[in-house]
């Protein structure tokens, strides 16, 4: 192998594959990434075994191969490197690097080596604006689960059917919901694995448009230089529809960045005592209060719209936050039916497509 | 204790006292703040029993008293809190703070208890502007040793003598002397706990001018609106000078940026090998070298104004990358004597008010 490509380029490619790759797998070739020439383009690729990614590289390919070197190190050294070009050269296993400045020679293991980042044979199934999907996932994986036992909670569920497509989390203590307009009518829904889509944030950098192909037990996200594949979790994702509660006794909206504030400062109060933090609806006021035994107590007023009757409910006040902050809204609505049931929230004033179900603490 | 005071200026005091504040001391009152009111004053203490700072606010005094309430906790709650003003009540050994929206009480502990932070009664020895001090800190400290077999060494030296303050720091493997030019005339010397130099970096906040008052075991710097009492290291500090050479036998220019650059890079290969570099000075170039038997081996070429014979030497990269950050130079002087000899360090093109040295490694 011998090519010449832009640093720059390199770094970024090297940018969007290294953070997959590991770097004390037992396996030493897992720790590497593989640099390949095909059909005159330049790839590079990682996998943990569960996904992989191929990233796409222009460059003057003067002769083809391939090798694999130790992806971190690769990254770290190229990134400090400053250039225009940097010429990459294999020897018995060995890749040579040159800039204008510089030279290395890294150790490496051969390719051949090194697993297979399949290509999915499979559907094209969706077309999705980047942005979009990037935002929904922000707004909905943390609520994902890390609980193994029930791994079909660890993932994020698709759900596409007449125009519109649901991304969904639960850990059965909190759930988040987003709907998201694409122009396939087909009814899909399959479930991608938290990892793979923390990755697919990472990466996913522009407005372009991302192809979503799947095949019986693997997904592909197409990205415009890049392809991400990984595994999906197997299973049937809980009918999580019939815990969202259909009506409520009591709407309070309340502005975000007030209540934000409030929760934070009365999270510090709530150390012994799981997290728990009162909310109290009233006439034109939500009350949130904590206690501990140990530091105090404390207390926040704030001006809300109220409809309906007079309520309280007790959340985890880090769910509360995890939501806040991720709402995207200046006002949220808060939807209580009684102190047993989950309570709902909204974006408010703008158009409320995601939902939130906290389930409530005993108080 | 009744008062009201501004809530920015409180949380500027918490801010700059908090820090030496422990979390978890077996002492509790050393995990608090002490809360008091002197000569219709508001003054904020804290101590680790090393050091102490009192900050001074001003506020509006209903009744005089004192409270130390966990130091931590009143921060982060504070903290969290946006209004003009806030109230603050003792009562039974309880604090309630009051905002417009906000109320709170906590919990906290008898200011009989708390230890306290002396005023150093002693002479006014020095006054130094605060970001001069800041720089001089910023340049020095991270020579000091870390290594408590040796305390003298885990101190900054201040020495002063006919209008000259330095200050010096060395862990035996390096060490780096900065010159400030002072008023005072007469001959003074002391060494400041690293930590209290931290500390003190920490709170420095703009050009005003510090006064340091020394006693004979203790040392304070009064600050615009607060003062940071601590103990000194007793014990003579070692005759640095005679270890900075002389004379050299080779000199060279070189830009921080690529330098730093080069360095870093050829880091990557040093993980097996002590963190060796060698440096090869040769006319108009100088070479940076590393090898990992592992990993690869690493070379780059720096244009350089050399003077002298042709010369090597080995360092450690880490001790290098360390001092090129804080010089503040955009050249450096690189003086060498011979492989065997202490490597000399100073900016070059500005005032050479600053000396580093760092000890050769074997290659």
């Amino acid at each position: 192998m011998k090519i010449s490509i832009s640093l720059n380029r390199f770094k970024k490619g090297l940018g969007a594959v290294e953070k997959i790759i590991a770097s004390k797998n037992t396996l030493p070739v897992l720790n590497n990434v593989l640099i390949k020439v095909e059909n005159n383009q330049v790839i590079l690729s990682a996998t943990d075994l569960e996904m992989g990614i191929n990233y796409y590289l222009g460059g003057k390919v003067e002769n083809p191969g391939a090798i694999t070197v130790p992806g971190k190190v690769l990254a770290s050294f190229i990134n400090n490197l400053n250039d225009e070009k940097i010429n990459l050269e294999v020897k018995n296993n060995i890749l040579l690097a040159q800039t204008n400045k510089s030279e290395a020679s890294l150790n490496g293991i051969s390719a051949d080596e090194f697993p297979i980042v399949p290509k999915v044979e499979g559907k094209e199934i969706l077309k999705i604006k980047g942005q979009d999907l990037k935002t929904a996932i922000s707004q909905v994986a943390f609520s994902a689960s890390f609980d193994e036992s029930r791994p079909i909670l660890t993932g994020v569920y698709f759900v596409a059917d007449g125009g519109k497509l649901k991304l969904v989390a639960t850990d059965s203590y909190r759930l988040a919901e987003k709907t998201l307009d694409v122009s396939v009518k087909d009814k899909i829904n399959f479930v991608v694995p938290n990892k793979t889509i923390q990755e697919l944030h990472r990466v996913i950098n522009g407005p372009e448009e991302i192809t979503i192909v799947l095949s019986e037990n693997q997904i592909m996200f197409i990205l415009p230089d890049m392809e991400l594949t990984s595994r999906i979790i197997e299973g049937e994702y809980p009918d999580y529809k019939q815990i969202i509660p259909k009506n409520f006794k009591t709407k309070a909206i309340i502005s975000v960045h007030d209540l934000v504030n409030a929760v934070k400062t009365a999270g510090f109060f709530t150390r012994e005592n799981a997290n728990n933090v009162k909310l109290s609806i009233k006439k034109d006021e939500v009350g949130i209060e904590a206690t501990s035994s140990q530091l105090g107590n404390f207390k926040s007023q704030l001006k809300s719209q109220v409809s309906g009757e007079d309520n309280e409910i007790n959340f985890n006040y880090r769910y509360l936050l995890d939501t806040l902050n991720v709402i995207g809204s200046e006002e949220v609505s808060l939807e209580v039916v009684g102190k047993l049931n989950p309570g709902v929230i909204r974006p408010e004033g703008v158009k409320a497509d995601i939902t939130y179900i906290i389930m409530p603490l005993r108080s």
